[in-house]
């Protein structure tokens, strides 16, 4: 008999998206006339930038003639791109990444989501809530995990990210869990929250202590302007040792129906076997890629290498300029009406705190404005309270939704 | 501590494709102005055919503007791809697959490897001897083996094909151990074989009977040109009760470097629960694939929908016959020289008994031809004593490889 993972039976069904598309149905019916805003999900919106559109159409004329034709390429990506990144993600800002240290996929969420298979199914997992759901419910249908219980995992430790804290989570203390795979996302999603060099740092010397692995998810780092804040945890000396990386150029340079990402997996990365050994995190890394990938699309790769000409970095700054201007006015708009925030800089999302139940506020954002935002209770019980906007959509669309907001927010 | 995953220590290192590299290389210093010819592995060489690459570009260049710019798609594909392979590939032959019972990947490899995550991990396996690596290295992965013992992992079945039973195995007897998740694949990858309809019929029965379920990997269905072979294992009624399907573009349209694949898994295809509840594998695979896949670039599904227009299968199916012709040019001439071959007939691939020591014969062709075939001894213990020859290459180096075996056979 052919049995099922017994693990699947746990996952939580998606309720938010499907609740919010419920409920954005009912306000579409009821108000047939009236265009809703769509501040919700964190999709782009602005089309890919000339340069990036031009070395992607280049690259499928390619595939289009015998003699630019390419077929089956190296698992982990194209030489030119792996080094394109290695100079200009992080050579050019001093840090010393190797090309073969780079693995090109078509996503940080497929990453960020297979990594832990590298793992044994008895180490302890250490998430932030709120949460981007990927994380936990990966590790839930590999058995990391018990059964769900109000909100939580059993088996799962919580890195609780609020006000009291400044939405940065500390390491465990001693007395607490020690956790062996420790998720971090920074900027991060859904709050927005950034980390500065010493409270990363604070979280590489807990991995140090205790032989744990940082995996950290840094596909917003295009969006950090502040030079004092890191844009990879490899700018903290010794993460590479105990430290992976996810970067994406979805969020970075509109990717998001494009699909590329890449995951560093340092040489010097250490995990252990049953003996207390090490072994090489890149090694098992290779092992897996190759055996359950074949690679990114070869014209999409072209298209990724084109973001870091000059040309590239200069339409890709614009980009992101234009989302954070997005976010800087969405976080103006709802400081004044009273509420408080985090993220918004730095960052392309803004959390606030709605100072009530998740919902409501979302309800009152819809019915009374048109406008669909995230509610924080899909998140995780941390994010109870809260709700997320997203800077993502066009700028007219943004300063209509927030004038209709305005409007709600003074009856 | 962050402890691996124990299971990937018992994996074997690709000891054929490095060998088959090292080897290549010691032949090319050794003769540097002699050309190779690659017959090795199954890589396509022919361009995009010019509907599906204007398809692709026109695709690129809808996401270069805002008005046609494309985020986030759905994870299991866009609509206008499912239809379309609903209808061309299914409905159009009798066929009854809805769009929705339709997943779009971008790999076969992917989809082949990822779906043993659904299934409980002491089930039994079995895998084709000679075996396309992916479907043992996964379970490996998983745990679902013991150690590796003189070319078989314990814990697994083995259905091995060779000349007794013309290649196609039969299912397990009584007294034989009881399969659970069975991997197929016709036409087979290494050995070209084709299962017949009656052949196909009896896997289904076993399962059947035995509440298993197959994976039957259909990714070189293309090149089936007997119209009383099966080209879907859904042509067996109640198939689609027990049997999961892989397609792919990559050999049917040349997209091994475009990257894009789909899987079948029909509404009534089930599995068990512990305690022996029926649940829907399509529900479980909707539920993976939406948690650790964000979707195929959309221009790369533009151009796989191109594939369904009228032109495109025309050009597809000069395609396929152009690689078919290559085949047939191969399986005579190898013939020819004395040897017997199976595959080569509506199948991309030639399975030659060669009599002796796989890697003796390997050599033969390097050092006296400069052609680069297969040892099948890499496929598995039942591939000793066989050589894969590949017709994917362009028709005047198959010509060319073929002159010069025939003068180094006549040594």
């Amino acid at each position: 008999m052919i049995q099922v993972n017994p693990h699947y039976a746990k996952l939580q069904s998606s309720y938010l998206f499907s609740e919010i598309a419920r409920k954005v149905e009912e306000y579409r019916s009821a108000h047939p006339d009236s265009e809703i805003i769509r501040l919700g999900i964190g999709d782009v919106t602005l089309a890919l930038p000339p340069s990036i559109t031009a070395a992607f159409r280049d690259a499928v004329e390619e595939m289009g003639s015998d003699a630019g034709f390419h077929g089956y390429g190296p698992e982990q990506g194209y030489a030119f791109l792996r080094e394109a990144i290695a100079e200009g993600d992080f050579g050019s800002r001093g840090i010393n990444i190797a090309p073969d240290e780079i693995f090109i996929s078509d996503g940080a969420k497929c990453d960020t989501g297979n990594i832990q298979e590298l793992f044994a199914t008895d180490i302890r997992v250490g998430v932030p809530d709120p949460v981007y759901p990927v994380y936990v419910d990966t590790n839930v249908m590999a058995g990391r995990t018990g059964a769900y219980d109000n909100g939580r995992f059993e088996g799962l430790s919580y890195f609780v990210a609020n006000a009291e804290n400044n939405f940065i989570p500390s390491p465990p203390e001693s007395g607490q869990d020690t956790v062996d795979l420790i998720y971090l996302c920074f900027p991060n999603n859904p709050t927005g929250a950034t980390a500065s060099k010493e409270q990363l740092a604070a979280w590489v010397e807990y991995a140090q202590a205790h032989n744990s692995l940082i995996l950290f998810d840094a596909a917003y780092e295009a969006y950090v302007r502040d030079p004092e804040l890191p844009s990879s945890i490899y700018e903290i000396p010794g993460a590479e040792k105990v430290a992976v990386e996810f970067r994406s150029f979805s969020k970075t340079a509109g990717f998001t129906g494009t699909r590329c990402a890449y995951t560093v997996v340092p040489r010097a990365c250490t995990a252990y076997d049953q003996t207390g050994a090490a072994v090489s995190v890149r090694e098992l890394w290779n092992r897996r890629h190759t055996t359950k990938f074949n690679g990114v699309s070869y014209p999409v790769q072209k298209a990724a290498a084109a973001c870091f000409t000059e040309t590239g970095r200069e339409e890709l700054r614009h980009m992101t300029d234009y989302y954070l201007l997005n976010a800087g006015l969405i976080r103006t708009a709802i400081e004044s009406f009273g509420y408080s925030c985090v993220g918004g800089v730095n960052s392309p999302y803004v959390w606030i705190n709605c100072r009530g139940d998740s919902w409501a506020f979302f309800d009152r954002a819809l019915e009374r404005a048109g406008v669909v935002i995230t509610p924080g209770t899909g998140f995780g019980p941390a994010g109870e309270g809260y709700v997320r906007i997203s800077a993502f959509n066009h700028r007219d669309k943004v300063e209509q939704a927030l004038e209709r907001l305005t409007q709600a927010f003074e009856q």
